[in-house]
């Protein structure tokens, strides 16, 4: 990795623990020149706009999350053991972003404003349910879901799951978050499983 | 009604739609002022400091959730007619207050702000999870549901649900999310069916 490339690295993971905490709308130029020492001419070099530095920090963290959540769960063998792995990882990623992750506040932040830093986020999030699809997809290919499974509604009730838990993980704090995010998953996958494979 | 309680309920509609939208923490009686004409003292001798405001706000919108989804429900019989009619009044709460729940909003902002209004907040939240697992239990008492069903981990199931429900609805503009949470529901109820009652 060239220096050019290391520093921009670094500058985007600034930008992604500023966004998480202040929301991706609360990130500008002038903020993140203050927090990283750095020149705005500087920065406006790298990223042209405030917008084009949005968007760089949510492609910063969607390539955070593959490499965390998605690509080591690529590696499990498809069905319920990479179904249960992605859950996992999902859940590691949510708790170290406990004060905020960013891809829960952004599309709740950006859903009543248009233009471009709002379709991306949507196309992030549209891919990944598309992902849960394909993974439940995978799960009745190889006979470890029954063939009648609705996979975009394994996908929402997945989805649900993660939103619950980080709400009660994060906001509430409630004590039994780990045990009843088990059963509940351990209840889900129960209830798509096939009998006879 | 009295003329004050009348005009302090006003004043508490106003003070919810506020915080709604501005958060709750936003809510000041200087906001509240503003926006209702009332002069600031008048507003002080309702609430006596900005934090009684926000306390006032949240009891206003439990008394709402609570005659809008909770006793509706409790005139339906026990068990799943009672379970349905309870998600089907909170799924109509969350699509009135589309832009912003506050009782999804508000345990996010609170909970990292110890002090009385967190307690409010998280107290409510605690009521609410155990007014689901109370249905849940009742469900069971009726034999509705089976006895080994876990009815905290299907209060938590049926609180993700919504979330994820308010999230597709409000955040993603998904076109499926009245298919997707009917036939989630069906499917979680279905999972807590007993065969033999």
């Amino acid at each position: 990795m060239g220096k050019g490339e290391e520093t921009k690295l670094k500058i985007l993971d600034k930008g992604l623990e500023l966004a998480s905490t202040l929301g991706l709308e609360g990130l500008t130029i002038g903020v993140l020149a203050r927090e990283t020492g750095m020149s705005k001419s500087g920065l406006f070099a790298h990223f042209n706009s405030k917008q084009a530095l949005q968007i760089s920090v949510m492609e910063h963290a969607a390539g955070l999350f593959s490499r965390q959540v998605i690509v080591p769960a690529l590696k499990t063998p498809a069905g319920i053991p990479r179904i249960r792995r992605i859950t996992e990882n999902w859940i590691q990623w949510t708790k170290e972003w406990s004060g905020g992750c960013i891809f829960i506040a952004a599309p709740a932040e950006y859903s009543d404003r248009p233009g471009k830093v709002r379709d991306c986020v949507m196309a992030q999030q549209s891919d990944w349910i598309d992902c849960l699809t394909r993974i439940a997809q995978s799960a009745k290919d190889v006979g470890d879901f029954r063939p009648d499974i609705d996979c975009p509604v394994f996908a929402f009730e997945l989805y649900s799951l993660i939103m619950g838990f980080f709400i009660f993980h994060d906001s509430l704090d409630h004590p039994d978050v780990d045990q009843l995010m088990e059963k509940a998953f351990d209840r889900l996958i129960l209830s798509c499983i096939n009998p006879k494979p």
